[in-house]
């Protein structure tokens, strides 16, 4: 399995492991409006919405335009990186999770700048029928493709 | 896969199936609150939330003693039996649900019971860690447990 990951999606699995131990679930590459995608949304048990973008490189940091665009769809922007990145390049108040393919450690928390009642609403029940749609397609491998499946 | 499941969990499959072309996804086997475990929990895009419980024989039926209790978490409840099933035997005020391993049918809409909006708040945000959580098994199959996990 792991052979068949890129290091941002080794990075973004180790993330995912270490958030359990916040109480956070999380979906990788969710979409929370056209045109944007993020690497980890994780979700919080009081309904805490987290953005987690994996950078494996310097060169993969720098040629993201888009990430200040997470911003707002998020109570909490972290990059992920792992110990070889050169971390003073990331920009200020934006959180710092240090990772591995194993697991992560939070090393700054991003700062907190809440959704509104109605985005948090939609992008909970966004990440939900995402959540299920995906899990769907597990739990019955032979599942008929519907027209509108991707 | 198919000889793995019970005959009571064919018939959530077709109804997991179907409920796609009414715009629903679902999770099985969902507890809405302590001691109650419901078969068939399906998210709408609009937040609905319906409860299906499948019966493939008379026996399965009459001896589930829970259903009434899973009215009050849900905006309308269905029954979903095979094509075998005495339906004359289903209370009123219920929807029903033809279905089999395969596919599935509404032959009733349940009639609609609207939830509390703390309540549906609380359930939507319940069925999405659920539903990530159990992904997050399948697609990092080597996940470490949790001391919680049960």
């Amino acid at each position: 399995m792991d052979q068949d990951l890129q290091p941002g999606q080794l990075l973004a699995r180790g993330v995912s492991r270490h958030l359990r131990s916040h109480g956070f679930v999380s979906i990788e590459e969710f979409v929370p409006a056209r045109g944007l995608r993020v690497d980890v949304m994780a979700l919080g048990p009081k309904g805490e919405l987290w953005v987690v973008e994996c950078k494996s490189s310097r060169a993969d940091f720098q040629t993201d335009s888009k990430w200040q665009g997470y911003l707002e769809w998020c109570d909490r922007y972290f990059w992920a990186v792992d110990i070889a990145f050169p971390t003073d390049l990331l920009p200020e108040g934006t959180g710092l999770i240090m990772a591995d393919a194993y697991d992560a450690e939070i090393i700054r928390m991003g700062p907190e700048d809440k959704l509104a009642t109605a985005r948090r609403k939609k992008l909970i029940q966004k990440f939900a029928m995402d959540a299920a749609r995906r899990l769907h397609r597990f739990r019955d491998p032979r599942l008929p493709a519907l027209p509108d499946d991707a």
